[in-house]
């Protein structure tokens, strides 16, 4: 029996999906070999490789003066590896902070010497929203203005692309990529790590502005130099070749679905559905702005805390299966990227309503 | 039909491995979730990677006093991640250079700042042997010594542990980990990609004893940071959940075939079976001195050189493939990791046998 898993990544995946790389994991393409065990530098997996990047440029309309980038080291590897591609020791570049993961990201600029400008940040409402267009300026003289479009343990999303006027905006869209369609063309950087929307863990994509390349710092190790990757087709050293796969048939499944526009629809109606349960009710609440309120990580609390690993309890014995919050926030947080489908949240919702009306 | 494949990296795995991984891929011990699905904080994978390295631990005899890592951007990124962890610039490392790969890492150390000194140099031999023991002589004010026990392109490997006085020994273990025992004691630090005899590519393996964790730069990046790796558990960020499942399945699969004692002797019997058939033909050609012979890697010529590409064809059309030479060399790689078995070779052995009749 499948279970509708809420985690916050690694995460469900399509149904679909799954089963396409479990029919052929012995015998890929009639090649009597895995996907698992062909050389990266085989024609079948180049082609593979170049089929994936295509499907995510169509999908996602990245334009022609960008390249897409598989690396490794997940979004933590990118809060150094932007710095060191973007900035020399000393410059200055600016931040939005909106929480744990965008903290992070300023931490790691500032290890790589980075004179970090936090244009806003949003420690006042106790990480419950995002600042509003129009509240902050960057300085022209920044490298960057760098933002989280989601926050995954807050559960915070922009609903707008941030204003950094002609300095290049870099953005770690690893909670909510693939997830409705994104205007590329804005941002100079973004990358994201695959584990939410678009396959396993230990693949992170990044689309990189053709003027950002071969800025990088000498010391920048090879892997995290975005000039020698997008030289080599991302193949300086071995790239995860599964993940590299998966997400391959992650999109073609998205394109099956109708595409981005289709797969935000359906999202948005996802996160209607949770957010106006909890609106609702006397026992769940969510912190968050309304206007700020994710469509992929929706947190909430019980307004008695002791009764949230009951809660957790009981949806698990439901088959609604990790709902516990991050560790550290504590209460319930129910992701619903991409492969959780609109019955999984209707069952939550079901069990939301059984569970208050017990308690 | 299973073909029988001979390359280099991502190369063959087990099949018993292959299989169990099919069989669960969509219900992960009765989860009603694929591992690829799970959270890596949860408990079932946090005991899946526990069970991974202590595997991995007790049939590698890993003594106390070293840290297992599991980690991300294979040897390349542990190439600036030994200098970042291990010296200051200005700093001097030691290095044997044996060839490409040995190469590539002292490239590497120079971008970090070090003074590299190369202790020993196969240039003169083309790179086809290893120094002899005791023919070089490590400053004892090294940071460490750095050598590549197995040549993957050049098809070399070092039959001994060199002798690095009280400097700490290094070790690139990536094409030959878990093909027979290691001395790990007599190394301070062992990394290794996982695409060769551990699983997929995507994961790479450290063993770091413990005396050289807390003296990374403060630059390195939070994911090459050996110390802040060790203290949480290979879990600062998403590890590369699947690979660490697939070494889990690997290290079960060697612990069944009689352990890493049991594969030495069967590999070895792999290598000879080869190298014997190479030595006693007229067409076929290795020119790595007899000493140094990869059991891993077994490089040869043909002596009339267009008569390559129609070996290669006719091989694969027999059902053995990825025998084509690294492009830097040409000629032919048979590479015959752990999980190529002996019923492999001889079918090679066979055919090299008819090709050279009818040529």
């Amino acid at each position: 029996m499948r279970v509708y898993n809420f985690s916050a990544g690694p995460a469900t995946m399509p149904l679909e999906v799954l089963e396409q790389a479990q029919a052929e994991l012995c015998d890929w393409q009639g090649s009597g070999m895995s996907v698992l065990e062909v050389s990266h530098r085989g024609k079948d997996f180049i082609a593979c490789s170049a089929h994936a990047e295509e499907l995510f440029r169509e999908l996602l309309g990245v334009p022609d003066n960008y390249k897409v980038l598989f690396l490794q080291g997940g979004a933590t590897g990118q809060f150094a590896a932007v710095p060191m591609n973007l900035s020399d020791p000393g410059d200055t570049a600016a931040y939005i902070n909106t929480g744990q993961w965008s903290g992070k990201a300023i931490k790691a600029a500032l290890a790589q010497g980075v004179e970090t400008q936090v244009v806003a940040d949003e420690e006042a409402s106790s990480y419950t929203t995002v600042p509003a267009p129009g509240s902050f300026s960057v300085d022209p003289g920044a490298r960057y203005l760098h933002y989280t479009p989601n926050e995954t343990i807050g559960g915070v999303e922009f609903n707008y692309v941030p204003d950094a006027g002609d300095v290049p905006l870099v953005a770690d869209f690893s909670s909510s990529i693939l997830s409705r369609p994104i205007d590329v063309a804005s941002h100079a950087l973004i990358y994201a790590g695959a584990q939410k929307n678009m396959g396993p863990s230990g693949l992170t994509v990044a689309i990189v502005r053709n003027d950002l390349l071969g800025c990088a710092r000498p010391q920048t190790p090879d892997i995290f130099n975005y000039q020698k990757m997008a030289t080599s087709d991302s193949m300086l050293n071995t790239p995860p070749t599964f993940g590299i796969y998966l997400l391959g048939l992650t999109l073609e499944w998205i394109k099956r679905q109708g595409g981005l526009e289709a797969l935000g629809a359906r999202n948005q109606a996802k996160a209607d559905a949770l957010y106006n349960a909890i609106d609702a009710s006397a026992l769940y609440h969510n912190p968050v702005a309304p206007e700020a309120r994710s469509r992929m990580n929706v947190v909430f609390t019980l307004s008695d805390p002791e009764l949230t690993p009951v809660f957790v309890a009981g949806a698990a014995e439901a088959g609604l299966v990790n709902l516990k919050g991050h560790r550290s926030v504590g209460g319930i947080r129910a992701s619903i990227y991409n492969a959780l489908p609109l019955e999984g949240v209707e069952a939550l919702v079901a069990f939301m309503k059984e569970f208050e009306a017990a308690h």
